[in-house]
């Protein structure tokens, strides 16, 4: 089949954008349209340009024999704090206040849409370059987690609470929530991961940093070396939690009746310095 | 900003590609890259035209005032089998099998580009035009939901084994597990399904039913009406499955240390009739 150029770039952009940090080889395409390697260069620099003009997202191309062209997902300072800012409002609305100082947040968070923006801006702040999994813990934050991991082209990992027989053999730890002082317990599948391997944490909401916690210490029993944590929120209160090293999307202020979202510093320290 | 042909078309793919089933008008776009309405028809006839010809999906244009051009996936009978045969063979590998019948599947199930693809299969083969959510029951399945949700732009519920106290009230059922036997419960918050909503099921394993039968009562107590049910596995035996209409993907025929995995035949049917 022979393509115009409209076209081939048409279908070059549909298939890079369905695959986020996954290289395809020029011959990929050239066999696909029929083409010539240096037309099909041409092709890529356009739609390299096109990507930088409008903010899509970066395209690389990586020279040599192994090489090709991959799509990056990015998302500006700019278009990330609207995001943000616009999440913020929805969290505020005090009709999501439920007894026990929880939060209704179920429609924002398995939004297909929100979570594949907040996948974006964790592959727009995190270094995903060498990392083999990312992990995060049934169930809530499963759908952010996903998107995340689809943006990074990594596997995903989830925690389950109660270890399944479905799964084989498992390990397990238990930890002490920081929300209600209950113990509870956690565990992963023992082939999930191999040892020697280096994840990242993904969970929606964190208050004290128990579960976070439990889920470094379930890492290091498998020999895994966590080299990111993001949380979409974080509470403000308490100001120690029990990891220190973490990046919040987003951080509330719990008030007397009425909750403060806005985008978190650590967020806003991090885009500053992807710029 | 001023764009060409060629830039204008890498955009407008990205857009879409990443919206499935959102609709933008053709001001969205004239405003962004400052041109005339007749010229961005144009460009938009030209992708229309490359989504067809390369098997892309589908890209529609809704006249009127509320219209606009929407993306709408489709994977042809042709890549849908490939992508299931290729899926068949990774399950059936003998190293899966754990004891007590099991499947150990981690790896498949939660993979970012095959759930995309799961998710594509059953927006291809389901009429979700009048549907208000896709409901699933957490863990495994959850992924696959997802990605189908994206695919048909439906918010996404997450049916929890145990009630949440962070969810506010909730309405929940007693139900018999059709592979152990035992009696479990399943819960959804009251606030997430309005009545007489049209729903569609997604799980990623039926076994005896146990399971999407509960899930069945659950949306009756909601009021809600279930209009397709899909799940990608189902076995072969039993033949009865405690629910009549729903349609697998794959189908597993479980022999002594061996199984086997194909493309089910309701999948033929649907994909047949879709052509």
């Amino acid at each position: 089949m022979k393509l115009k150029r409209n076209e081939r770039i048409g279908a070059i952009v549909k298939i890079l954008s369905e695959h986020p940090n996954k290289t395809f080889t020029l011959s990929h395409f050239t066999e696909k349209f029929n083409t010539a390697k240096s037309t099909l260069s041409e092709d890529i620099m356009l739609v390299k340009g096109v990507f930088e003009k409008l903010n899509l997202g970066k395209v690389i191309t990586i020279p040599g024999a192994s090489g090709g062209v991959r799509y990056i997902p990015f998302l500006s300072k700019a278009d990330s704090m609207e995001f943000l800012e616009g999440i913020s409002k929805k969290i505020e609305d005090k009709e999501r206040m439920l007894p026990g100082g929880f939060l209704y947040l179920i429609d924002v968070i398995y939004d297909p849409d929100i979570v594949a923006t907040i996948g974006k801006i964790f592959a727009s702040i995190i270094d995903y370059s060498k990392v083999d999994y990312l992990v995060t813990i049934e169930t809530k934050g499963i759908p952010m987690a996903l998107m995340t991991a689809k943006a990074m082209n990594i596997p995903l990992l989830i925690i389950r609470k109660n270890s399944k027989i479905s799964e084989g053999s498992s390990l397990g730890i238990t930890y002490v929530s920081g929300t209600s002082g209950a113990v509870q317990s956690m565990s992963l599948p023992r082939r999930n991961i191999k040892e020697g391997s280096k994840v990242i944490l993904i969970d929606d909401f964190m208050r004290g940093g128990g579960t976070i916690k439990g889920m470094h210490d379930l890492m290091k029993e498998f020999r895994a070396e966590v080299v990111a944590t993001g949380v979409l929120i974080s509470t403000v209160k308490p100001k120690e939690k029990m990891i220190d090293n973490y990046i919040s999307l987003l951080e509330i202020e719990e008030g007397n009746g009425e909750n403060i979202v806005r985008p978190s510093m650590s967020f806003l320290e991090k885009i500053s310095e992807n710029l």
